[in-house]
């Protein structure tokens, strides 16, 4: 019924199936609003990454999720027996994964502004990598390592001056980033310069990261030659050459039938070649390259379910489906007025004549969920599903207007399990202090 | 130093003072990112309002505090004590307001989707008033309270056709609206009808909201003559006289000095002239009018302090200053782009010549506080404060990147209190479930 992606299907009695599973069932037995999750899709979409980057890259190469797109306990446990690093961005994805017990010598602290405490924070828990954003930072790392008497792993975040929208090799828009160093005022050769002394930092490379839901043709390819011609130039003043070379993410997903489909392992191959044949001409050794997926590993993993509360036609103007949900559990629409794709759940062989807009429980005139949706009229009480909510969606929710999150549900065929509970009032209020405290 | 609000000052050490209190010191005490709020300026605002109503309409009007805005225990309290009514949106804004002992009987139950489970918690938790947004809900309070033997009081929701930000009595734009039933098409008058007939509903009035941030000049005006017009119909077919109007929210506030100045009581003298006139007119006997203001009587209550991590200067692009928090303390600029004012808190009193951006610690380049600030140029460990913070900044703070939430400090006269805590990592994994859960 959906070529969106193969985890989804609709069966005989007209319910829609997720992962296998009838999603009626599902929200019968855990409620709505529901996020739930296809554990075998997130594996499948990991060993996607390996595969391909063992193929081109033999062992020089790995593959981070960036878990920024969906943090909590169990998603790192995955990740860890899928083989994956995990890029993490701040001491709550740190603890996270530490507390899931995954080895953090495979972790990238990544992030703008890494506060000393942070900082000491990371460096006790026994992160890997940092990937160190600006001098300020980097002479905090090397401070805090000295304390310890360690020398810190560090990659330096650069900008390579490429807007992976427009489709142009810019050398505006990108350079004019609150993150990393650009290459092209020559602030990253500064940042270089300045990390190679520091007695107690270990400069491993470079990262970089051009842009999220990526579909332009050679954005990372471009971004490859960019920061290798710059690794190559390093070499030559600095006599440094740098061991990794960290591309960042993040490939586009589909959120929509009209969405193209990207193969991760054609990619991968593109970028391979680009690299091999940059490395040659530039006759550098080639770096071990690292990916950091995130959407594209669990975004078409997700899907959210609501129940609807009521539906109403404006006669001369337009149809509301009111949801049990809304920008609290996915603020997406509301942020980037984001493209999703919905179904009504119960009755997805039903026609789907009713357009519609499907928007929120908050008292919000912004809090949509989508626009321009089409499915059977739905009544009080029918299920709406939203597709491909993995990513993103959890990790940016919010308890705006006190309402409590959904749980996430990990769908496996060995039997699903409850990853985060549903949040309670009293969560909510706990760290309310009454008024005599 | 700055005529944004009469809480804000500079002491002789050139620091940053709110409700009196120096904010250097307040970060060194509660540490940053830290919400604060002035006590003694919410209850200024309750009593600018209460005083206007009754001045203007004696008994017969009162205010609601739309508690979206900020909903945590300690502010229902102060709500009471000022004799407020509250405007609620969810069982989480009950339940918080319950558990802070506030009489429930002055609470409207607001919201576009109201589950049934929401309308029994509700219903049990004994709100005052349920406003009712379509017929679907309607007919599931009806149920409820039949079960209960009770007479349920309600509003229902209608739309005016107002829009408050063009300045125009527009018969389009706010018909088209998730919310309530239309005036216009006849549906108010349908919703008004099957009210009348439910047996366990007892009919009060009527609630609009004209939107939110409005300084037009007679928005709440041209509301209420619409909906007095209307009241006055409806007697006129169904022998039905509303005991209650409720204007909703809300004014605007001034979050940067070119914002033109509210003055409240001047606002209810003229809301309160026209619906004299319109009464009398119409030939109907005044209801009681209920105004909710939730931002007005909260956002110049409120500053967000940070610590600056690092900046950095661009050459021929532009300056970033990134703090220690952002987007999840403060999602409305990346919402709505909205304005606010910034300070660099501990040198408050040198020359604001740094032209640059404040930018928040998410991985995500729309985290952004505010752009084109003027501050003294800033180095890493300075205090960047955010004025008028009060209102939908800790009601709409999110857990992004697993970044914990900051504290609410109440500052008050006689020893602050901590009306939320920090949170913790622990807090923010306390639902994630381990693996063998």
């Amino acid at each position: 019924m959906t070529n969106l992606c193969d985890n989804i299907s609709v069966n005989a009695q007209g319910h829609l199936c997720f992962a296998g599973q009838d999603t009626v069932l599902l929200a019968r037995e855990y409620g709505t609003p529901l996020y739930l999750m296809d554990e075998a899709r997130i594996r499948q979409n990991c060993r996607v990454y390996q595969t391909a980057l063992r193929e081109q890259f033999g062992g020089k190469a790995g593959a981070l999720f960036a878990s920024k797109a969906c943090s909590f306990k169990q998603i790192y446990r995955i990740m860890e027996e899928e083989e994956m690093g995990i890029d993490v961005v701040s001491c709550g994805e740190i603890y996270t994964a530490k507390a899931a017990g995954f080895p953090m010598a495979k972790a990238f602290f990544h992030g703008n502004c890494k506060t000393d405490a942070d900082i000491a924070y990371a460096m006790d828990a026994g992160v890997g990598y940092f990937v160190v954003d600006n001098a300020d930072e980097l002479q905090a790392i090397d401070r805090e390592a000295a304390k310890r008497g360690v020398l810190q792993r560090i990659l330096l975040r650069l900008t390579p001056g490429i807007d992976s929208h427009t489709y142009e090799a810019v050398n505006t828009g990108k350079v004019d980033s609150k993150f990393g160093a650009a290459i092209e005022t020559g602030q990253a050769e500064e940042l270089t310069a300045v990390a190679l002394q520091e007695k107690n930092l270990k400069l491993c490379g470079f990262h970089c990261h051009v842009g999220s839901s990526v579909f332009a043709e050679d954005v990372f390819e471009r971004a490859a030659v960019i920061m290798l011609t710059f690794i190559a130039e390093i070499k030559e003043k600095y006599g440094y050459l740098a061991e990794i070379l960290n591309l960042g993410g993040g490939y586009g997903v589909r959120y929509t039938e009209s969405d193209p489909t990207i193969d991760i392992s054609k990619k991968i191959a593109d970028v391979a070649a680009a690299v091999k044949a940059a490395c040659a001409e530039l006759k550098i050794e080639r770096p071990f390259i690292c990916l950091e997926p995130g959407r594209s590993i669990v975004a078409d993993a997700g899907m959210t379910l609501y129940t609807v509360g009521s539906t109403k036609e404006i006669p001369g103007f337009k149809n509301y489906v009111a949801v049990d949900g809304g920008m609290t559990d996915n603020p997406r629409f509301a942020l980037y007025r984001s493209r999703y794709t919905c179904f009504l759940a119960n009755k997805a062989s039903e026609p789907a004549d009713f357009s519609c807009s499907v928007v929120g429980r908050c008292c919000e005139s912004g809090d949509i969920l989508q626009e321009n949706v089409s499915i059977p009229r739905p009544k009080r009480g029918d299920m709406i599903a939203v597709c491909t909510t993995g990513a993103y969606n959890f990790s940016m929710s919010s308890e705006y207007n006190r309402i409590p999150r959904p749980p996430v549900v990990m769908l496996r065929k060995e039997g699903n399990r409850i990853a985060v509970r549903r949040q309670t009032f009293e969560d909510i209020a706990a760290r309310d202090n009454s008024w005599d405290t």
